[in-house]
């Protein structure tokens, strides 16, 4: 979503201002911006621009040092992408700049009371915010910091704002409610950052802030303070991210890289969750409050949620304990009736999918035990959960998700594993080695690019729409092989049961409409190919995926044979290969498709 | 799906059946054929056509008359639509002649076993059972009945049929498993047939046949044996259906008319569940069947599973007990952990969806209770149900449900406001008050069909794709309406909860896509509307379906204001005809869209 950056020391603002925004390129945006200001509050240098960061930089680069400075990239909400409605935006005599994450939920009613008279450049929410604060700075006659908490007393909703204000050139403001945000501490430096990765080429320590708090920054000190006016006190922590694990090294897209990771990234995860006596584990906590749960709710958004799908065979597969999957934001508004000793899982690898925060804010209210499966340690959903799981896949930057899907599936196979042991479940596989076998298995899928590559050019192209169908198991990985394809290549494609595709929708089938069948499940792989024969019949071009032992002459992609509660965790391999190759073959941005952003923090 | 219609009797056959076949291509189908018999079995005539049953009317009406015969309308499965795969299928010899619904699992190994000297003319499973059973009749020197018991005996899969022996012109042979038969039974004549419309116009009077029986029929005798080979006394019932429901009268397609009846259909709903004094009431078993459960399985597939959704809110909200909605293809070979006492409701328009009953058929075995809610009375899934309700909606003969959708969940409503009056929770309105507003307020819709029109023309001409959303409620309408939308005007569509559409699916968004949003929960409403704004920002046509007290200035749809549980029931109906009027824009057959069958009898 949205990406905030602010720097206030003694190095050139401008330069940790852009490798900030190029850091959270990868976090989908349409706009980019900037804004300077020398020690003297004279010469604040504003620029914008709409698109890629490029453009910025050359602006950028040829401004004026200065020694503090904020950066935003945008991700329209509120209003069309463009220059005028980029970030930052400045109030109406220019003293003071905002750049915001969030949305707003007022301000229609904040422009009605206080900004008749204003004249406002952009159609977002947020420069009606910058021009609150100086509404109470002139008629109120107050300091920017003061203006400041009065404006966030006034405004309701999401949002993480860093404020400069012309008349006190050493100092930053920020602000939090909801939308995430951290400092960066340094040696005579601070930053403002919505996510660590930002400016972790110059520190890897981070103070957390909290809702209602409001911050003041300068070279060398930081004041939190709460809506109540109190200081509070708060350590920095280590951010585990490395900065070396950032660059795409040889590779044309990150995509492409976090896919050809995915074998290693199972192998990790076997490691990281090995006891000394390399006997699989997990915190006895975590484990105690799953045995003492009745049912589980796994909570995540998109691809997490796809991966939710597959957890909830295993844990009732493995651990014989009931388990619901729910779209984030519809359980948010819509909580079906609880059992009474629910246990939720929350799947989110950025950990800050504000739809999936939203309902752990309710989980906590009424005092439900959670467990976040995550990829970013420190990360909201993590540390407001009960427990965490770390996916250790490293940084996922692709905004197409590809490792952090397969980590979550192995990390909760993990999870089903250990808990069937405490259980006293005798299972008649040794996971460990099972999940070994699957990383062996990825590898012989990421070798054959060259003939997924051939298969993507010659069922994707030129078709408007596509369909992959499976059952059970076999279905959640058409849900997220549909997904995976739709969101880079824009083909408009559909997961679907296979058994329900003749209950409608099989009216869209025509000559050439790619059918693709993921068959990698014994009792359903009749079905599936019979219902992919009725797609045939009708003139589509079908691929089917399946399994060692389980092809027939003429199946395309065969994987190599793994345990079938695991495949999907292979048959999703060829299908994230497919849709990268037909993004690949349409001349589009694999890592950065349209529209999208990658750790989706507003609602 | 297929249609079946046999005729043995007084009069000409080859009428019969042609009625019969155009009382079943409501059904769907790709390809139609008729075989008809004389007396001394001399002269048979067999005639098949590729498309329209008009095509084959022609044809069949300069034939020869005759005194029986056999006739079926084809949904492709296996094997391309075409003259060769179309219905009947003739032995090697010529001797027999076959119609068959299902399919039939081991047609290979029957191929391989028996026929390996013959000769096949089609790709179908069908022409390999007749050829079975003249293979039987030949090398065991059988006569026909036996030589088909015989090959019943060998043939594994889901199948009705219709058989003739030229070597015994005074008789059909018929036979049952898992798909649809049913006897008509006249005065000097017997009919065979899939579905009691078929014959509907000679008569009122059918006679089950339950799987594993096979039927042997003349002029004025109907036979029937099971498996050992005894013979089963059964009376006829008396079908419900009347003939002169099934005209579409002035109405240019029989979708407009079935839209147009539900104001009426609600109404009759209310009637129909009423009692003396005007209560509403409900079989006191399924409401103590229901009391005693701790959580509901609603059932279904495609329009039906979506209606569920809506009665999942209604039975949560209104009776206080978990409810689960499934789809049926997938329910029935992954089926969750259960309750301890689980109570199944299944919904099926035609009461004869094979997935559906595959998983009643699991339900029965297992000893659970389940209700079957559907249109028509003595359809297998209301036989073989614990309990059945009506729908009373009259018959639905446009493949593209929509009074049978309303119908559906207007019956959950009653059932779910009858069963809050035995669980003695006052519920705070009328429940009959408030679906006569429902009916009042959909009148205003249909009678609003000028200005649906051309939105419609507005937002669907040269478009690719679409979407619904919504939150909630809303959402599940959003479901329906792109099922709608989908499967009569091929514009490929997807219903998508409004939170979720931003984690992937937003990149499909570009200028002009429509985007429509369902706005009819006040809780919700901000969040989908600021959703729907995400996509206006990204070039989306929108378009608000809303409620009345909920609309904004330029809100293009506002439904009268009705109570928010029922409010589905009224949102649904503009986006019925929003869909029929994108299928007439582009000169569709909006009745009978490509690829579809009205009841979806096979798996």
């Amino acid at each position: 979503m949205c990406g905030i950056v602010g720097y206030i020391g003694n190095n050139s603002a401008k330069e940790v201002l852009l490798n900030g925004l190029e850091r959270l390129e990868y976090r989908g945006y349409d706009s980019a911006g900037i804004y300077l200001l020398n020690q003297d509050g004279q010469f604040g240098q504003l620029y914008k621009e709409q698109g890629r960061i490029a453009a910025l930089n050359d602006k950028v680069n040829a401004a004026e040092t200065t020694n503090m400075g904020i950066g935003h990239t945008r991700w329209a909400t509120h209003g069309v992408p463009s220059v005028s409605n980029a970030h930052p935006h400045q109030s109406a005599s220019g003293r003071f700049t905002l750049v915001h994450n969030g949305v707003i939920e007022n301000y229609q009613e904040l422009k009605a009371d206080y900004l008749a008279d204003v004249d406002l450049q952009s159609e977002t929410d947020t420069e009606v915010v910058v021009n609150v604060i100086e509404h109470f700075a002139q008629t109120e006659n107050l300091d920017g910091k003061e203006a400041f908490k009065k404006a966030l007393a006034v405004v309701e909703g999401s949002y993480a704002f860093a404020l400069i204000d012309n008349q006190t050139p050493d100092r930053l403001y920020a602000a939090k409610n909801k939308s995430p945000l951290l400092i960066g501490h340094g040696e005579d430096f601070n930053t403002i950052v919505s996510d660590a990765m930002a400016s972790i080429d110059i520190t890897n320590q981070y103070i957390e802030i909290h809702d209602g708090e409001m911050v003041t920054l300068t070279n060398d000190e930081v004041v939190i303070e709460n809506r109540d006016g109190q200081e509070i006190s708060r350590d920095p922590y280590t951010a585990a991210l490395d900065a070396n694990d950032l660059g795409k090294g040889t590779y044309p897209y990150y995509m492409l890289k976090e896919i050809d990771e995915q074998p290693a990234a199972i192998r990790r995860i076997i490691q990281e969750y090995q006891d000394d006596q390399g006997q699989l584990t997990i915190d006895s906590e975590i484990i105690a409050a799953m045995q003492a749960s009745d049912r589980i709710y796994i909570i995540g958004a998109g691809t997490s949620m796809h991966a939710g799908l597959v957890g909830q065979a295993l844990f009732e597969q493995l651990n014989g304990i009931p388990v619901e999957v729910h779209v984030a934001s519809e359980f948010a508004y819509n909580m079906p009736l609880l059992t009474e000793k629910p246990f939720f899982i929350f799947l989110s690898q950025s950990g800050e999918t504000a739809d999936s925060r939203q309902v752990l804010v309710q989980v906590n209210e009424l005092g439900y035990d959670s467990l976040t499966i995550t990829n970013v340690k420190g990360s909201t959903l993590s540390r407001e959960a009960s427990y965490t799981l770390l996916l250790h896949v490293g940084p996922e930057i692709a905004v197409a998700s590809t490792k952090a899907y397969t980590g979550q599936i192995a990390v909760m196979a993990v999870l089903a594993d250990v808990l069937a042991n405490a259980q006293g479940r005798k299972l008649d596989f040794d996971m460990e080695t099972e999940l070994s076998l699957v990383a062996n298995a990825m590898e012989t899928v990421v070798d054959d690019k060259d003939h997924l590559h051939e298969i993507a050019t010659q069922i994707f192209t030129d078709v408007r729409n596509a369909f992959y169908i499976g059952r059970g198991l076999d279905y959640y990985v058409s849900c997220e092989a549909a997904l995976k394809l739709k969101e880079i290549s824009y083909i408009q494609t559909e997961g679907f049961a296979g058994g329900e595709l003749k209950h409608g929708t099989i009216s869209l089938i025509e000559d050439g409409t790619p059918v693709l069948a993921v068959i990698s499940q014994k009792d359903t792989a009749a079905h599936t190919r019979g219902n992919l024969e009725e797609t045939r019949a009708r003139g589509a071009n079908t691929v089917v995926i399946t399994m060692e032992g389980m092809e027939r002459q003429d199946d395309q992609i065969v994987i190599p044979a793994v345990h079938s509660l695991l495949a999907p965790l292979v048959t999703v391999v060829p299908t994230q290969l497919l849709a990268y190759y037909a993004s690949l073959d349409r001349d589009l941005d694999v890592d950065k498709p349209r529209n999208l952003a990658k750790a989706v923090t507003v609602e």
